[in-house]
């Protein structure tokens, strides 16, 4: 057991790292993984894909509803899901953690653990990190990745005339987030949504090779990232509210709670669910789902009209 | 002339991206810059070099010793400057900020232009980023690097008999660190180097190329750096104090401020001057002095003799 003494007092900075290093399994695309200046990763493509994402504690997380291992999986999650947007495959992770006092050393290693477990699911390692004493509990992630040798899918190619589709879960997370900020803890599948999101990542390179014209993860809700997808695509895109479904766990907490549940999964983000857009002949696997299509014009709207609830979550972004 | 109203609040997240963004040059490896998922950057050696750091408000900067111009060059320069110890040169970083409420707008964009300026210095360019709001500001930076068809230098190559040479300078950005704290703001030069390192980033590949079989960059002083190489050599480095030069203008800030300017010299970090390990025939260029010599054995030593100061520069880092 772990004293509650601060993790990086007890260990001072290069224990500390030595701690977290160790349990870091390094995958074959690794030549030169952490404690050197910098890694080196392989990038068969002769392009590298860049993400980087920060979370801060009291805004993205709170220790109280996420444990060390939730937050290493979350934080990673969020970044992974940006490479598969692009169609890309994640092949390194790199962390900034910035340690307050108050923070032990087991709480560390599992955040070290939930970011190796998470990056393993698409086959990626974590290579390098960064490891500052400071008053916030921060973590700042950078993912890498790899094309395949295809074209990155962007926000911008969407035409009119095609269909959008999603892959992954819609409101998950924003129905979990409402569940723990009214006091409760369940149903545990809504909550561990919020803690931990499942992100479709093998739906990004399969929705480039089934010739995606646009694709985004959703981080700040399915209409405010549609919104960005509109607007950099010069298009209109509308959602058909009846083919996006409810789970019945999320319907009846919407009830328990007094929450319209398509408000959460029109608004909610954090579930890193994948949307896209596709030409209309396009034959789509069992990833992904239609729930809507592209027109010519501008702006996001649901069964035809502008959607009058929230537009895109706030969730802590300012 | 800027309000003094929180950046974030002012522009909200998406205009603060904006108003960001367009401040950022593109150069020819960028496929895809800011503005999407992730940015695209290419990798004609096949593979990436990358490394992360975080820096936070009053423990690597203070915004009354540094401007936000400052801060961007030293947060690029700290991550550019690891690349460089790999023998490669920058290509590109990704920035993550956490802005607190009493940062203006113009702050966070002199922080964007020194990023992109610092950047410059090798061709790199700012292609990503995230914008979080928090409490303390913090500034996490990524920097990725090509090796151009080169093996990595890392710290573990150094022979017995090799030569130790230094690139760039030593202890100037403590020297500069000890004037501010006690409330000086003079010599320019030193306190300029707390603010702005000047690292030796062409140093950096052409080491490679003249066969460095170790290199760092001086992060945490030139003892405690050595240290590194040392022990993942499995050698003796022996730092011969003669070949140091102390610059008149350290040596009298040594003695209005009574410290030992080699204390600076030996133990001082934060120059990222660049450290490397060469066969003994090497034929050194105009970059590179030799300031001492590698032995079998361990540890790190001073004219034969262990350092009694203080071994490594506390810079905060815990």
């Amino acid at each position: 057991m772990e004293s509650e003494e601060s993790a990086l007092a007890q260990a001072g900075e290069f224990g500390f790292i030595a701690r977290l290093t160790e349990r870091l399994d390094q995958g074959a695309g690794v030549r030169l993984g952490p404690g050197d200046d910098a890694a080196v990763v392989a990038a068969p493509d002769r392009n590298v894909v860049a993400s980087t994402d920060m979370l801060v504690e009291g805004r993205h997380f709170r220790r109280d509803w996420s444990t060390g291992l939730d937050v290493g999986h979350k934080a990673a999650a969020a970044n992974l899901a940006d490479i598969a947007a692009m169609g890309g495959k994640g092949t390194a992770l790199l962390v900034g953690l910035c340690v307050p006092d108050d923070m032990p050393m087991g709480w560390a290693e599992d955040l070290a653990d939930g970011l190796t477990a998470e990056a393993a699911r698409v086959g990626a390692s974590v290579v390098g990190g960064d490891t500052v004493a400071g008053p916030v509990l921060t973590v700042a992630v950078t993912a890498l990745g790899d094309l395949q040798g295809r074209e990155a899918v962007t926000r911008a190619g969407a035409k009119p005339g095609d269909v959008l589709a999603v892959a992954g879960r819609l409101g998950w997370s924003a129905a979990g987030t409402t569940i723990l900020s009214r006091g409760f803890r369940s149903p545990g599948a809504l909550v561990n949504a919020h803690r931990r999101p499942e992100v479709p990542y093998p739906a990004g390179p399969v929705g480039a090779v089934l010739g995606a014209t646009a694709m985004i993860d959703v981080s700040d809700g399915l209409l405010a990232d549609l919104g960005h997808i509109a607007g950099q695509s010069g298009v209109a895109i509308d959602v058909d509210r009846s083919s996006v479904e409810i789970p019945t766990q999320m319907r009846d907490a919407g009830q328990a709670l007094g929450v319209d549940p398509y408000e959460w999964v029109l608004t909610g983000g954090e579930d890193h669910a994948l949307v896209a857009t596709f030409p209309p002949d396009v034959l789509l696997g069992p990833d992904w789902t239609v729930i809507g299509r592209v027109d010519s014009g501008s702006g996001v709207t649901v069964d035809g009209l502008p959607y009058q609830g929230q537009l895109g979550w706030d969730h802590g972004r300012a």
